[in-house]
């Protein structure tokens, strides 16, 4: 297998492209990266001998499976709900496809027809999903190897600010998409507790907030996940009593994010009908009781979420704008949709900063009848606001995967998930010539 | 006109079907009862000389087609999601059609073309959306004619169970559909206060209720609708200051009810999977805290919802049967299909027990100079399990307005809603037969 389609040259296609480049002479690779935005496409192909841009609208069915009827290998980038296309695509033109996105159940239904065909559909191999498999994986596989019972496992993954570039009062800025952090944990959240099951509603996620350590990082905040509870079936777990997935945040974040819920700016479910003809502060005077008490809008919102006017929580509000006179910018649009315009402004990442991700696993275990606890923990820092630490961590799996894929290395066909060694093990190990190793404790 | 079919023949059909046919003799009306429990509409039909029953799978196009084509109006009880099948054959064919729903997008952009063929698509005809609109359109054109300038408008219904039959700690039983009763509120609920918007998020809308006082009935409780603003434009009422819906129940009811909200039992998000294998104690501990203090569940779930253990909202959820350890009965349901059918079993209406509705309305305004206040009042009560208020109030109006319409005293055409006097007066006058009759308080 020499050619591959990349589809989509995205910001999260950066380091993938990179990768693929790089690789391309060594391995008489050739890759063609099409993309609707063709200029973006050439940038990144940057006059690469082993490389082409092309334009391509991937809705259009017959451009798309004319120039995938062409390669060996795709990759697609797109919105993850365009992905069943493309498999479709890939099923009937008989080429391998990865993803970094979840598998969608119309994407898992392939799976069979994929075996038939001896064609590999490997996804979730990017960063979470995709490293936290991987490496969850190798080390339960070890556990077990040695004759370890694993009782717990705890999995937190943050996409952060790095603390030299950390300059606002939330201690957080966006390394990935924005509308993800606005609609985190809607619904209830799942997840097992000394063999009982535990549910977390979406109003009270960002209070029952954990604390863990981070080796020389100090203290964070970790809220649940939704979704625990999928992974005792994934990762071969069925007999775990403890089962607990999360997200990492500063010291202080879900006290102020909860603020946010309780005010009600994170519904998604109603329009405000001209919403650009209102201030913030018309907004937050908007989510107030009638007879909510006398004072100032921001008294009245502290007296609303039970905290004190000069509290920090408030301070975050206030350095958001939310009580500025300011208009909104967004017409006809939901109070999530309002927030989360107002937080690309806010929180965004400059070229000169740095973003950070930090992953954590922790498994207790039982071996020879002692109790074991090992945690392995992935600190990395990204180079400035362009090369992301997201963004080499989300397209380097993606990229070593291709070449072990074109060079013939994987046997695993169907649809999948990395969790397998044939894929964990070469790629975990070259992800850590690129700086991607975790730090390991043993108690 | 003289020949009716009315399709489905559920719960909401009985006092509409009791109605035209007594009306079929006086003015040679036929009726076709249309469903697919043949049974059913037989026992409605009751061997009646004018009316027949027959058996029809609405989903079947043809037979539906058919069935419409013998007919000159049609009346739709059948789920909201299938109108729209049955207004475009109306169209096609050249048939009036009414019905009692909310007219959705799809079936109001069929206005035009119900015009050009000089079509009545009469809709939102029953209860509440109907009755509502009849009488609060008929003060409004009433207050305006005499120089008045509306400057609020309240709007409450409540579908409750009547004093004589209320036996439960809830004060409630259910009248009409549970699952809308379980889902209530889910949102933002949206309403004006002297000209400013006010959002209620559905976190808060069963703690900031307001108290109304009901003609002889004393206090009762009500919380936001979420679609206030809707009738500014439907209601003609583009320059009123304070415009408020909502929703009337038992004093007490919104605390215990909130709670339910608070421990997440409302939740339609997620299925609990094997949830047949939990007891109501299991589900109710699954939703406490990790660290959530010591202490019996009752106890545990009283201090998250920050009551005493011996309070009566505790009493409420424990007269539900949420701390014993039967089992639930329901397979991989989610907690609100979980809540419902619990419910279900607790608040059912038995045949010999009395529902009751309550609606009032209150309009504030200014008349030569002069502020004013008009409340008008309907308090009904139901025979029994069957001829309940509920059915006669959703009934009746749909069953007076078929009669003019078959009788050519209807001239608007196009798709509409109750808001014009050629309808409200003749339905409003004859419903006082009925005894539907507002009391009316003048300040």
């Amino acid at each position: 297998m020499k050619n591959l389609l990349i589809i989509g040259a995205g910001r999260s296609a950066t380091a993938l492209i990179k990768y693929v480049l790089e690789q391309a002479r060594q391995h008489d690779f050739f890759i063609t990266l099409a993309d609707a935005d063709l200029e973006m496409a050439r940038r990144k192909i940057n006059d690469h001998p082993k490389g082409r841009a092309i334009w391509l609208d991937a809705s259009k069915t017959n451009d798309r499976r004319d120039i995938i009827s062409r390669h060996d290998v795709v990759v697609s980038l797109l919105p993850p709900q365009m992905h069943l296309e493309v498999a479709q695509d890939c099923i009937s033109l008989g080429k391998h496809m990865v993803t970094a996105s979840y598998v969608s159940k119309q994407v898992f239904r392939l799976g069979d027809e994929a075996r038939q065909r001896a064609l590999v559909f490997m996804n979730e191999l990017g960063l979470d999903p995709g490293i936290d498999h991987m490496s969850a994986m190798q080390r339960i596989h070890k556990i077990k190897a040695e004759g370890g019972k694993i009782t717990a496992f705890y999995s937190y993954t943050g996409g952060l600010v790095a603390p030299e570039s950390d300059d606002n009062p939330w201690h957080y800025k966006f390394s990935w998409n924005p509308r993800n952090v606005v609609l985190a944990g809607q619904g209830t959240a799942q997840f097992l507790e000394n063999g009982k099951l535990k549910y977390i509603p979406y109003r009270r996620l960002f209070r029952q907030y954990r604390l863990v350590d981070i080796p020389d990082m100090g203290q964070w905040e970790v809220y649940a996940n939704r979704d625990s509870l999928l992974y005792k079936d994934a990762y071969g777990l069925q007999d775990i009593k403890t089962l607990f997935r999360g997200t990492i945040r500063h010291r202080g974040f879900c006290d102020a994010w909860n603020a946010l819920v309780r005010i009600g700016l994170t519904d998604a479910t109603f329009p405000i009908v001209d919403s650009d003809q209102l201030t913030y502060h018309d907004l937050m005077e908007a989510f107030l009781g009638i007879s909510q008490h006398t004072g100032s809008v921001k008294e009245r919102i502290a007296k609303l979420i039970e905290v004190e006017p000069d509290s920090e929580v408030i301070q975050k509000l206030e350095w958001l704008g939310l009580f500025s006179k300011r208009r909104i910018k967004v017409k006809n649009a939901t109070p999530s949709l309002i927030l989360e315009n107002l937080l690309l402004e806010k929180w965004a990442l400059q070229p000169d900063e740095k973003d950070m991700v930090i992953m954590q696993h922790v498994f207790e275990y039982e071996q020879q009848r002692k109790k074991r606890k090992r945690t392995s923990t992935l600190i990395m820092k990204g180079e400035n606001g362009i090369e992301t630490a997201m963004s080499r961590l989300v397209g380097l799996p993606l990229g070593i995967f291709v070449k072990l894929l074109m060079l013939g290395k994987i046997s695993t066909t169907g649809v999948s998930i990395p969790t397998m060694p044939e894929v964990y093990e070469p790629v975990m190990q070259e992800l850590e010539e690129y700086g991607v190793k975790f730090i390991e404790q043993e108690e």
